[in-house]
């Protein structure tokens, strides 16, 4: 499949699992912010991790949609006023914004449960077992010891002069905030498409490494780009004293970390004989972006 | 079993579960509120229902856990300035005013998922068919269509003086504000226990109607009882123009209809012949709460 059939197969089946109920304004706050216009890029790599190891992407369907849904939700909360107060996300209003932060604190929450619901819903190809798989890795990777132990780290970073070990903590941040969701991709992808314990931990050190690369480009970008481009307000972390690769190492060293991170992305993916020009072009993407 | 002893089990098991982990302030957070003394009755229902049933209430404690710890979930939330903005619960300052409002926030995202994996890592003795059963029972009851939805509709009823068929709003709000979770421990007891459809179905009308009565309850001694014999601030329901029981109703016809709901839970247990000492004593304790 190409990037934009992918895209488009994500965008109807999220239209479609994420049907107006009641109470209506619940489910407008959760449908709003999960179907911005996004480039999809955690589902793509899910479906096309399964499609590559032999898999059928189809059966990834839901679980990919889990996925982006799950990171529509810490969109929704990282943005609320007691967070990041962000009042802008992929160009629009921010979720609190339009329906308030009480509506916008409980869609979150909702979301939560309502992706998993989609895997066990949809997923009639696939075992018991293996959905019992699939959904312990979405737990571990979005819980307390995945992207929201990511987020606490980067909000207790915030402001914080005293930290001692700071290269440490902004790995964990950046492992965590924004690898855990990469690694949570390709690993289910994985999963759905039976690959050995050996692929398995390949992928996920791929998926650690690609995380990283794409958190150093938004790092970079919140410093270079503009809010037209990016559809988000910038230079906001700067502001907030937030601890990121560019504050830490500066501008030029992390183009140079980036660089690295992206080699070391390719290497893998020769080596070991990964053909997938989903996966080339998103690393291409991560490149140009921050314009390295 | 004895109450104490089912709430000492739940409380040991909670504290076993509960680890602190890194970012410890997330743990601390999560671990916080889960464990304050409570009547654990969510749990014990929980347990009760699968040993009634001819199961083994060992088999439930996972889950009856993880109830109790999105119940606390629901708890922190709701307590945060953006909902109800609640300063006590259970009698000490509420998670937020301990730990901050993103960490409070984060917290209850992390219990979300936190809850699912005690399930899915320490219910051994069920098949994965049944853990995905419990576990899709636990998606449905938490989520947009179970308690948050409730939360949802009670924040929408605070000062709305335009809202036409108030006694379904009011149905609406109790149903998923409280006996969605009543339902989710009574019918997740069963389901361990291998109950069949009619025995759920039957379980669940009596778990339904056992939730609004403590609702009802709840909307009494909000009226009528003091902060050291509840724990949290009172009168505020009132304060707010919340749509109550008492405040559509007036006092002594909710203190009649709580009696009423009290006759039908009696009424199931003895047509159907449910024997267990825990539920009389459950409809005694609202029956007293609320001094009708």
């Amino acid at each position: 499949m190409k990037m934009n059939n992918y895209i488009k197969l994500i965008d109807d089946k999220l239209d479609e699992y994420i049907q107006i109920e009641e109470p209506q304004n619940l489910f407008k706050s959760m449908k709003y912010t999960v179907t911005l216009p996004g480039k999809r890029l955690r589902p793509i790599m899910c479906m096309e991790t399964c499609s590559m190891l032999g898999g059928d992407f189809e059966d990834a369907v839901p679980t990919a949609c889990a996925i982006e849904i799950a990171h529509a939700m810490t969109l929704i909360h990282d943005d609320l006023p007691c967070m990041d107060n962000d009042d802008y996300r992929r160009g629009k209003p921010s979720n609190h914004k339009v329906f308030g932060e009480a509506i916008a604190t409980l869609a979150g929450d909702a979301l939560i449960t309502f992706a998993p619901q989609i895997i066990t819903k949809y997923s009639t190809n696939l075992s018991p077992i293996t959905i019992l798989r699939v959904l312990n890795e979405y737990f571990n990777y979005i819980g307390a010891r995945g992207v929201i132990g990511g987020q606490v780290a980067d909000i207790e970073s915030e402001g914080n002069n005293n930290i001692q070990n700071k290269k440490e903590v902004l790995d964990y941040i950046h492992t965590h905030k924004t690898s855990d969701l990469f690694q949570l991709s390709i690993r289910t992808g994985a999963i759905i498409a039976n690959a050995s314990d050996e692929q398995l931990k390949l992928l996920t050190d791929f998926a650690k490494k690609l995380g990283i690369a794409f958190q150093i480009a938004d790092d970079i970008l919140d410093e270079i780009s503009t809010f037209e481009k990016m559809g988000k307000t910038l230079g906001k972390d700067k502001q907030s004293g937030k601890l990121t690769y560019v504050s830490l190492y500066g501008l030029d060293e992390s183009k140079c970390k980036l660089s690295c991170m992206l080699k070391e992305c390719r290497d893998i993916m020769r080596t070991q004989n990964i053909k997938s020009e989903i996966f080339e072009q998103i690393i291409l993407n991560i490149e140009k972006g921050a314009e390295i």
